[in-house]
């Protein structure tokens, strides 16, 4: 080819480019502009957290949230809207716990953990064995037998990235229960997963046992009331602590994932999943976590609509059930997919909060990465302060249900990490602590980022 | 130069480049730990905000705080802890504003702006001409004449960058009282620059008036109480309004910067500026705008010198009086500068806030910012979540004595923008409007960038 032949295509390729790029970030324009002035997530979020509240899987108040989320969806220029059938064990917490230093009766604030037996109704009441690390407790050997282990371990504070943080402690409540019930404790508490390490407010979470051993009371205990244990014990290695819960497993339900799906006119056979859980734990109002992200990307498709686009491919919101104690909801949602050999070629998810948007989250190839950052992230950057187009892990239930879908690019909503995990699984995860354009500047990047993969997830 | 010896003299500059990010990284990990674990901003913070107040210039509470500054400075290692002479004039705004609908007797929520001059001790009653542009006065011609002129004018809340927003309707503040007195208005009223339209919070600031036309009292009304008089005005056209403020200049006095300096081991000739305005307005606690700025720059060089870090350049800690209303601080440390013909090579400005850390606004050659953008951005925006490395204005306070030093590289603070004008201004801004760990986070931060500064400024 000749030299100046090339050159015209480069920069015809160039100037088409450019023109594509313009065209996008005046639709970007567009998407901001109706997002905050026009968007419903904030008030659609009031309704779910102040009229149905907290909704773990299982209880009426996920069947009312499961309901409602339906008519929403209804409400919308979806060409279907329908649930999906999920069975799963409801647990239930039962009455507040109950937990005091023996003795000077003073009050320890703690959570059972979900999945947790109860303890006996009149209660336990026992010596406790403090560790730092779940691994230290091997070292007090039959010392454990009969007492309540104590994990106190402080989360990191260091790490700005809160989600590392909790990561390094988690295992303090998903394999802790065992351990402690291994060497013979009777009762096994743990400092909460929270990076405020000033307040009284336990974190609840899932737990679970390992077959073969007995299963005991689980509980996480706040921050304050574990220093004031710590130094209860200082004082007192005897100290004996009461701890009383009633949690308990009810049984198999049928519960629902809600779906909706707005056709694709080019490509209507492949689909980009968007979405987030639609439960919470039974503690707080479920806000942030993740009312949030249910309302943010119902709001995010709204906001195409509103626009009167047209998508390419078929874009299927779905609310899962039961991301906090199972992931029934999206196992369920994977293996019906897998099973019609469904062609997803992009998954949204958002359940991270609803603080302000930082950016994406992306499980594709480094080469497709880079290629987002080249070309999307420039979109968003200076204007939207939108920049973070990094590779990383998918959300939780997208994780689940990608396992059968390996190829599928998925993209996991990162608003800003300082807070979240402070209001995490808590009492303190309430409207309030939302705040609206924050909110609504998450709703308009995620419908940004839909309309950019829908538009050019085929150019990857 | 033979190809070998390219190559090697290549990848010996490669791994050497390495080798210093390394070193870079370690020192930011350092700086984070130190700001999370040690960090005094939020404590300092509390006694700022809680203890002394909102602190404008001239008044006693601005001397308490600079007082009390200056012993915070003389605690830690500097080598000279000072104050500046400035001279002011100041403002008081008297008595609280009194605001209502005539016959309804509905309350307005009102603040006088800063420079205003009073109504007449019994207030003012008027009718009130609406417009939404300043520029739309001038087609009322006569009309005006005996009015009150009441500005209507939206926040545009479909930027992301709220600063950008404030500075759209900014000239509804500076300008708006002169335009309406020349037309002969009685009082001006506007809506106040606030990103939040639902709540019922005026927001102060300062105004001028323009010499030869009469001086007329100048208030900013709440967003909420914008809209009912507007309600009223279209029920009713001719509403009258009673306004009553009794606001005064009362003379010069003396202030004072608050100059800290830690002397450069390599160029103690050459100086690096740090720091923000230490007054405020006279509402709220001052806590967002600038108690942040001040105690957070503090803290950050407070962190260097517990990690035992020994500067190249002088460090000099400002904190600037009275950058509300007059900008007088930074126009003497600029004067006072200037005249001892002073090498500042960089300066460092936090006065937007505490919220989580975004970047740096930067003022320097667009290759200077691209090389910051090569070899500093990468060791903050994954692990620190901060990714602003932009070219653009200085702080306020930088700008105005940077007038005298063109070839200063000047850094803007920038943390997040999505909550800050909902509170800017107003009684809203208190410290429980802070959250430790975004602020603790931006001064690991902005100490991370002295540390850069400080090593790398001479390779820029």
């Amino acid at each position: 080819m000749k030299r100046t032949a090339l050159l015209t295509l480069l920069s015809i390729s160039t100037f088409t480019t450019a023109v594509f790029a313009q065209q996008d970030s005046m639709m970007l324009d567009k998407i901001y502009h109706e997002s905050f002035y026009q968007g419903q997530a904030y008030d659609n979020l009031h309704y779910l957290t102040k009229q149905i509240g907290h909704r773990i899987a299982g209880s009426p108040a996920a069947d009312k949230a499961v309901a409602w989320s339906k008519s929403l969806m209804e409400k919308l220029d979806f060409d279907k809207v329908y649930l999906q059938d999920v069975k799963l064990p409801y647990w239930d917490r039962g009455p507040k716990e109950k937990a005091y230093i023996v003795g000077s009766k003073e009050p320890l604030n703690i959570l059972a953990l979900g999945g947790s037996v109860a303890t006996p109704s009149k209660g336990i009441t026992a010596e406790v064995i403090e560790v730092q690390l779940l691994s230290d407790l091997k070292k007090f050997g039959d010392q454990v037998r009969g007492k309540i282990v104590f994990v106190n371990k402080p989360w990191d504070e260091s790490i700005v990235e809160t989600g590392v943080a909790y990561g390094l402690n988690s295992s303090q409540r998903s394999r802790g229960p065992a351990e402690a019930a291994k060497l013979g404790a009777v009762a096994y508490l743990f400092r909460s997963l929270s990076s405020s390490t000033t307040d009284d407010y336990p974190h609840t979470g899932g737990t679970g046992y390992v077959k073969g051993i007995d299963s005991i009371p689980a509980m996480a205990i706040s921050a304050t009331s574990a220093i004031k244990l710590s130094e209860a014990l200082k004082t007192n290695p005897h100290t004996k602590v009461y701890l009383e819960q009633h949690s308990a497993w009810k049984g198999m339900v049928q519960t629902h994932n809600v779906i909706a799906e707005w056709k694709g006119a080019e490509f209507p056979d492949k689909i980009i999943t968007i979405g987030g859980h639609i439960d919470s734990w039974d503690v707080g109002e479920g806000a942030h976590d993740n009312g949030t992200g249910t309302m943010g990307t119902l709001d995010a498709i709204r906001t195409l609509m509103a626009l009167g686009y047209k998508p390419k491919h078929t874009i299927r919101l779905v609310f899962y059930m039961n991301e906090e104690n199972g992931v029934h909801g999206a196992s369920t949602y994977g293996q019906v997919a897998k099973n019609k050999r469904e062609q997803i070629v992009a998954a949204i998810e958002s359940d991270a909060g609803g603080f302000a948007p930082r950016g994406f989250d992306i499980k594709a190839s480094a080469e497709r990465v880079v290629w987002m950052q080249q070309h999307w992230k420039p979109l968003f950057e200076q204007k939207f302060w939108v920049s973070r187009f990094l590779q990383g892990s998918p959300g939780v239930d997208s994780g689940v249900w990608g396992q059968h879908f390996p190829n599928t690019v998925m993209f996991n909503f990162r608003p800003d990490p300082h807070r979240y995990f402070d209001l995490h699984h808590t009492a303190k995860d309430v409207f309030e602590a939302v705040d609206k354009r924050e909110l609504q500047s998450g709703v308009a990047a995620i419908a940004s980022l839909l309309y950019l993969v829908d538009q050019q997830i085929e150019q990857l």
